[in-house]
C-alpha cells in the first residue's frame, strides 16, 4: 500500500479511538447517571491505554518513517507527516510509568481541587499542585521541544508559539487594555447589567438559543445542542459535533453567549473538507486559533450593534415581560458593560485577557521555578490588584477558581488571550473583502461571513500551522493593534466617550 | 498474579471495551444527530475488531489455560473459567475473514430488510436472507456444538438447549394455547381495547412511566430513561443500565407496557452481585431468563389486578379527560384483551408465544434445509392461519416485520416464549414463599418481589446455567403447565368464562 495511505489509515484508527473517547466524556458530562462515574473513569483509563499503545507502537515508528521517505508529497501529505511525527515523538519520549503517574495524579488533583475550592483552602491543594508541576517539569524534559520547559508545555497547545513572543504581546496588550479600562471607568454614563439580571423562563432561553444556533447555521444534521455544567464542544467524528449550554435562570447571558460560543468552536470543527474528515489533521489548528473562532461569533459577531437590530425584536417576543418597554440600545450596551471582577468566566470583553495575562505570568514563573506554589494565593492577590484594581475576598475565587492546574494544563490559558487577537486581527481582514457584513448581520444573514472562515480557515483543520494560517489570511504576523483597535471603537461610544 | 486473578481481569478489559461498544450503540440510538451515522458505523467496526482481536489473541488462550490448572477453584472461578472458554472457543473457531463477511453482510442485510419492508417486497431481501443463512451455516459448523447446526445458534442466546428439548416444550404449548384461544373466543363478553385508544398526552405519559419506574425500584443512580423508535435495556457497566421507551400518542400500554418491560429487564441487570461486577459474568444468564424477568414485571405483575388497583386511581389523576368514569375493572380487562394479530411486538400475553412457535419452526427448517428462502412468505402465511386463524395482508406484515433475522440472529427467537414459561414458573414459586405478594402490589409496594428475585436470580448473573438456575429456584426442570395454568387462572375471568 501506498506509504501515505498507509499512515493515513493507521492515523484515522487512532483518531477515531479518541473520538470514541470523546463520547465517553460527553456522555459523563451531559447524560450519565451519577452512580456509574467510577466505572466511566476506568473505560475512560483503558481506552486511553489503547490509544497510546497504538500510537506509540514500533508500527506507528515504521510508517512514519516510510512515509518520510517519499518524494514529492502533497501540501496534505507533508502536514499529514508532520502532525503524525508531532503527536508521535511527544508520546513516545515520555516514559509509561510518567504517563501512568501523571494521569493519576490529575484525577487525584482535580478531586482535591474540587474540595479546596469548596473549602476555600489553598494549603489543601498545594501539595497535589507541587506534584503535578513537578511531574510536568519531568514531562517537558522528556519531550524537550524548548527552550525552555513551559515553552515546551506552550507548544502542545499553540504548536510553534514560544514565550518570548507571548511575553512581548502580552505586555503591549496590557499596557492598553489598563488605559481602555480606566478610560471607561471615567465615563460618567456607564451600562449595567440590571436587565440581565431579571427571571427569564429556562424553556425560552432554551427555545431562542436553538433559533439562534439555525440562524447562525449550525448544523442540527451534524450536530446537536444539549446540557451541562460548563458549556462545551466536542466533535465525535468530523460529521458530528455537538455543544452544550447551560441556562441561569436570572442571567441571561450564560446560555444565550454561551451558545453562541460553542456555536463558534462547533463552525470551525464542521467545516473541515472532506479530505481531511476523521484524519489526524480533522482538529483545530490551534487553541488559540479555536478560541478565535468562538470569540469572533460570540463577542464581535454577538454582541455587536448590528447582530441585535436583528434579534432585539425577536427575543422581544420571547421575554416581553422583561423587555417590552426596554429600548434595544440600552440592552445593547447592558450586554457590553465593562467590570473589573474577580472570576474569570464571568469576565467582559474588555477586561478578560487581564485574567488570562495574570495566569500566564504566574504558570510560567511556577514551572520556571522563580516563584513557589506556596506563594500563589499572595501572588495571585497581588497582580489582581496591579491588573484589575479589586482584591478577591478569597482563594476560592482567586488562585482555585480555574480548573486547569488541577489537570496539569500548564500553556493552555495563554491561547484564550490569544484567540481575541487572533479574531480581531482576523475580522479586520474579512471587513475589508466584505464591508457590507454589518449590514447583513442587521437583516439576519450570518452565512457570508462563515463562508469567508470556511473558505480560508476552517476547511484545512491543522494543514497549516496557527502561525502561517493567520500569515496567510491576514498578511501579516499577529499584532494586539487590530483588537486594541477593535475595542476602542466599539467601547468608547457605549460609555460616551 | 494469580491466574484466576489474571483471567478476571483479562476478561473485564473485554467486557469493558463491550460496554464502551454498548454506549455507541446506545447514543445511535438515543442522541446521535442523522448526519452521523457512517462515521459512528466505522467506529463500532474499528472497536469490534479491537475486542476480537483481544479475545482470540494468543495471550487469552494462555491466560485460560494456566486458570484451568488451578486446583480448588471456588464456585464463580469455575463459572468465570466457563464462560472465558465458552467465549473463546466459540470466537477462535471461526476465521477473520468469516467474521468480518458475517459483519459486512448483517450491514448490508438490515438496510435491505428496511427497504424491503418499506416496499412491501420479500424479493428485495431473498438473496441477502440466502447468503446470510449459508454464512451463519458456514460459522455454525466452524463453532460445531451441535448436534445441529441451528442447535449451535441456539447455543449462544440459550446455553444448553438443544432444539430437541425446545420442539417438545413449544408444541405441547402450541396445543394449550390453541385450546385457550378458542375458549376465550366462545365468550360472550369480551374486553377491547377502545379505552386505550384515545389520545393521552405524551408529557404525562412519560411522568407517569417515571412515576411507575420509581416504584418498582428502578434506579435512576445507576440508569436513566430516554426515548427511542424501540425500547430496548443496555448496560455501559454494573453501575449504568439504561432503559429506552417510545409513547404513542394514540396507544396507552406502548410507553406504559414498554417501560416496564424494560425496567424488568434492568433489575436483572442492576442486581447482580458487587463480586462480579465489570467482569464476564455480569450479564444474564441466558437470552430466556432475561426475557423472563422483563416479561414477569410486564405482564404478571404490570398487567395484574392488585398492580391496577393501586395504580389506577393514580392514573387517572393522570387522564382525567379519559378516564374520570371509566370503571378499573374494565382498564383492567381493557389492557388484557386477547385478540390474534399480524404483529409480534403488538400480540396480546396469550397469542405472543404463538408468533414465537411459528418463527421456530420456520427458521430451524431454514437453517436444517427443509425449505427453502423462497417458500417463506408462503409457509409464514398458512402457518399464520394454522396458529392465529389470520392471513397477513402482505409481506410488510407478514415474514418481513421482524429484525432479527437481517442481522444473522437465528436462533434468538425461542427464548421470547422461554422467556414466559421460565417467568409463570419462576413466579409460581415466589407465591409460594410470599403468597401475600398480590396484597403488596395493591399497597403499591413492590420490593420484596425485587428482594427475593435479587436474592435467588439476579445477584448470580451468569454463575448459574440456565436449566441450574431454574432448577435451584424451582427445584424443577423447565414445565410449560406453569404458564399454562396462569394463563387459564387470569383469563377465563376476564372473559367471564
Amino acid at each position: 500500500m501506498d506509504p501515505i495511505k498507509k499512515l493515513r489509515e493507521h492515523f484515522t484508527e487512532i483518531v477515531r479511538l479518541k473520538y470514541i473517547a470523546y463520547l465517553l466524556g460527553w456522555d459523563m458530562q451531559v447524560y450519565m447517571p451519577p452512580g456509574a462515574s467510577q466505572g466511566r473513569g476506568e473505560q475512560i483509563a483503558l481506552l486511553e491505554g489503547i490509544i497510546h499503545e497504538k500510537l506509540v507502537s514500533d508500527k506507528t515508528a515504521e510508517i512514519i518513517k516510510k512515509a518520510e521517505g517519499l518524494s514529492n508529497p502533497s501540501l496534505i501529505d507533508v502536514a499529514m507527516l508532520r502532525e503524525a511525527r508531532r503527536e508521535y515523538d511527544r508520546a513516545v519520549r515520555v516514559p509509561n510509568e510518567l504517563v501512568k503517574e501523571i494521569a493519576k495524579t490529575t484525577t487525584i488533583g482535580h478531586k482535591t481541587w474540587e474540595k479546596a475550592r469548596a473549602k476555600n483552602d489553598f494549603k489543601m491543594f498545594k501539595p497535589v499542585l507541587e506534584k503535578l508541576v513537578s511531574l510536568k517539569q519531568q514531562e517537558s524534559d522528556k519531550i524537550d521541544i524548548g527552550p525552555t520547559r513551559y515553552d515546551t508545555m506552550l507548544d502542545e497547545f499553540e504548536p510553534g508559539a514560544k514565550s518570548d513572543w507571548i511575553l512581548k504581546i502580552f505586555n503591549d496588550l496590557k499596557s492598553h487594555l489598563i488605559r481602555i479600562i480606566k478610560k471607561l471607568d471615567s465615563s460618567s454614563d456607564k451600562p449595567n447589567q440590571e436587565i440581565l439580571k431579571k427571571y427569564y423562563d429556562p424553556e425560552k432561553q432554551w427555545d431562542f438559543s436553538v433559533e439562534v444556533l439555525k440562524k447562525l447555521n449550525y448544523s442540527f444534521e451534524f450536530g446537536r445542542q444539549d446540557k451541562s455544567t460548563h458549556p462545551f464542544t466536542t466533535s465525535l467524528s468530523s460529521t458530528d459535533t455537538r455543544i452544550t449550554t447551560r441556562i441561569w435562570e436570572k442571567f441571561l447571558p450564560a446560555c444565550l453567549f454561551g451558545t453562541i460560543h460553542e456555536c463558534g468552536h462547533a463552525l470551525y470543527e464542521m467545516g473541515f473538507k472532506k479530505e481531511i474528515h476523521d484524519t489526524i489533521l480533522a482538529e483545530g489548528t490551534s487553541s488559540g486559533i479555536h478560541e478565535s473562532q468562538s470569540r469572533l461569533w460570540e463577542n464581535i459577531v454577538g454582541r455587536s450593534r448590528e447582530f441585535w437590530k436583528y434579534w432585539y425584536p425577536i427575543l422581544k417576543k420571547y421575554f416581553p415581560e422583561n423587555l417590552k418597554n426596554f429600548p434595544e440600545e440600552e440592552f445593547y450596551r447592558s450586554i457590553n458593560s465593562v467590570q473589573p471582577s474577580l472570576i474569570r468566566v464571568e469576565a467582559d470583553e474588555v477586561t478578560y485577557s487581564l485574567h488570562i495575562i495574570l495566569r500566564y505570568e504566574i504558570e510560567k514563573k511556577l514551572i520556571g521555578e522563580d516563584i513557589l506554589a506556596s506563594e500563589l494565593p499572595q501572588i495571585w492577590n497581588r497582580k489582581m490588584e496591579e491588573l484589575l484594581g479589586i482584591k478577591p475576598s478569597d482563594d476560592a475565587n482567586g488562585v482555585l477558581q480555574d480548573v486547569h492546574w488541577s489537570g496539569g494544563g500548564f500553556g493552555y490559558f495563554p491561547t484564550y488571550a490569544l484567540g481575541n487577537l487572533y479574531g480581531a486581527q482576523i475580522y479586520s481582514k474579512v471587513l475589508e473583502k466584505q464591508p457590507n457584513l454589518p449590514e447583513e448581520f442587521e437583516k439576519g444573514h450570518f452565512s457570508t461571513l462563515l463562508s469567508y472562515l470556511r473558505e480560508n480557515i476552517h476547511q484545512y483543520g491543522k494543514i497549516y500551522e496557527p502561525r502561517d494560517l493567520l500569515k496567510k489570511v491576514t498578511g501579516e504576523d499577529l499584532d494586539s493593534k487590530y483588537f486594541i483597535d477593535y475595542l476602542e471603537k466599539k467601547f468608547y461610544p457605549i460609555y460616551k466617550i
